[in-house]
């Protein structure tokens, strides 16, 4: 896709996200792709064996249960996963976030495939 | 650096700085540092021709200059600034921002070194 030539509004990216748990590109630069996330209620344990993953979460609070013990990530805040660490992100309620990954990440990491298992990286 | 093993607040590493146009290290993931800028006044025209450069606005309003105009960017927007392309950042007023960049990104790019040109990663 072409480098757009305005900014990006990650308002108006979420308004057209109406499904949880399931990562919409919003953005490139260099290698990675900027992705808003919608997530409620608990996602899978899983891990990913290759990438650590940034959770920048822009509204709400998102909880990332680990097995040392639970992270809150509250609006404005950032956490960071560490490759190989096995995580199940969970919210009480709707919160919005962002992910930085790679093409070809899939969501549920080394989990089954699931009914959680997003299409990998479609644009909004 | 060790991961941490909590979320980060994003206001309060914005609380720890006080200089314009120097951007200060607060996380890292695979190759890449999360870091926090605040803006003010006009930097200077600079390209990076290895980088593609995301500005991601957390409060206030960026202008980025380009050869082909301005691209105003405010909270919750952002812009991808493709890599070889001339820009130059400005803020009437001060704004905050997030950059992801690899390590030893010079932030004045390939304009000569001056007053502008931050130590390269200091971490906060």
């Amino acid at each position: 896709m072409a480098a757009p030539d305005h900014s990006v509004s990650l308002e108006d990216k979420f308004g057209l996200v109406a499904q949880h748990w399931s990562p919409r590109v919003v953005g490139e630069f260099n290698d990675l792709l900027v992705k808003v996330v919608k997530a409620k209620g608990e996602f899978v344990w899983h891990k990913h064996d290759e990438m650590d993953e940034i959770f920048l979460v822009t509204k709400g609070k998102l909880t990332i249960k680990l097995h040392d013990g639970d992270v809150v990530v509250a609006a404005s805040e950032f956490f960071v996963v560490p490759k190989g660490t096995e995580h199940c992100p969970a919210a009480h309620e709707e919160c919005e976030l962002l992910l930085f990954e790679p093409a070809g990440v899939v969501n549920t990491g080394d989990a089954a495939p699931g009914d959680l298992t997003a299409p990998a990286d479609p644009w909004i």
